[in-house]
């Protein structure tokens, strides 16, 4: 038997931290590894390996395990810059095959309720980028919840000064939904239809 | 941007073949770790921990990380075994607190359509250990499923020969469930009434 104090106990709690795990399935999950030792390590040496490979580009600050990723080294069209709340987004929009420009991650959306302001966000970083380059359009692709349109009409606010084409994606994506959870056909029309900020 | 070889998607792939996870979850779990990378250390500490240390009880096959395990070498009740179909099981029996005697765990039941077969399960090593020690009672709480109750009747054949009492946990759990997700006062009332086979 074991204790509180063991090890498949501690795993259990690290399972238990991560989303939509409770204490049942973390129980379950460590049962399963303990019967399959050789997906433990690979699991367990999958989990380093991201650890020390994966971190944002210091272009476009998505996640990549080169430095610049491989869209900022890549040969992609650099007039356009497609703005994203995270990687998960970018990952979305790159599924659906209809965009071939840039991204900037902005690593979260303006949330006041929990203490995210402009100063949280990557916007000082994409006006450098927009400075220095040859920056036609930027697409904003935040997230059309509450927070997500907040951050785009700020956006809006930042860049206008700017000459460049501000616009924003089709709203053929359901008010209130997540970018990264709608089918990259959606995801298409959307690119396709998108409209003037 | 990431690809489909990144050390991410490896994760990703670990992830999916845990029960219950599919492609979009084990997406959120990656995601989700690479925000904390103090737990993604944590847990692949957890996870070799665990491989290393916790290995089945040489005397009850409980799974354990010490030899005997905690039951085995505390001071329990040596007349009574109760015979269970894997650690988990033993485990909710543990968390009735009405059960103070020695366990031996099967590893599995009988599933001749599966091919486990009894020669696959701990059943030589319980025929010896009742023949070694001085074991008054074996109390079988195989699960009431259609293999646990095969397993059950296999165990009352092999046993009768030896000068015991044999009993079964009380028929207060639902048929067709398992032990290991039963309450505990619902286990704790099934000690109790327990009758014989």
């Amino acid at each position: 038997m074991l204790t509180k104090s063991s090890s498949l106990m501690r795993l259990v709690g690290e399972l238990k931290k991560l989303p939509g795990i409770g204490e049942r399935t973390a129980l379950r999950l460590a049962f399963h590894l303990l019967k399959t030792p050789r997906n433990m390590t690979a699991l367990a040496e999958s989990l380093c390996e991201v650890r020390d490979l994966v971190h944002p580009c210091p272009v476009c600050f998505a996640i990549t395990e080169t430095d610049p990723c491989s869209i900022c080294a890549g040969n992609r069209d650099a007039a356009m810059i497609c703005v994203v709340e995270n990687s998960q987004d970018l990952m979305a929009l790159e599924r659906s095959n209809a965009y071939h420009g840039m991204y900037h991650v902005l690593e979260g959306c303006l949330s006041p309720l929990n203490g995210v302001g402009p100063d949280c966000l990557r916007i000082t970083e994409l006006v450098e980028r927009i400075k220095d380059g040859a920056v036609k359009e930027v697409l904003i692709a935040t997230n059309f919840t509450v927070e997500g349109e907040a951050t785009a009409l700020y956006l809006k606010k930042v860049l206008k000064q700017l000459d460049l084409k501000i616009t924003r994606l089709a709203h053929g994506i359901p008010l209130g939904s997540d970018i990264e959870f709608v089918d990259a056909a959606t995801v298409q029309w959307a690119l396709q239809g998108r409209s003037e900020l």
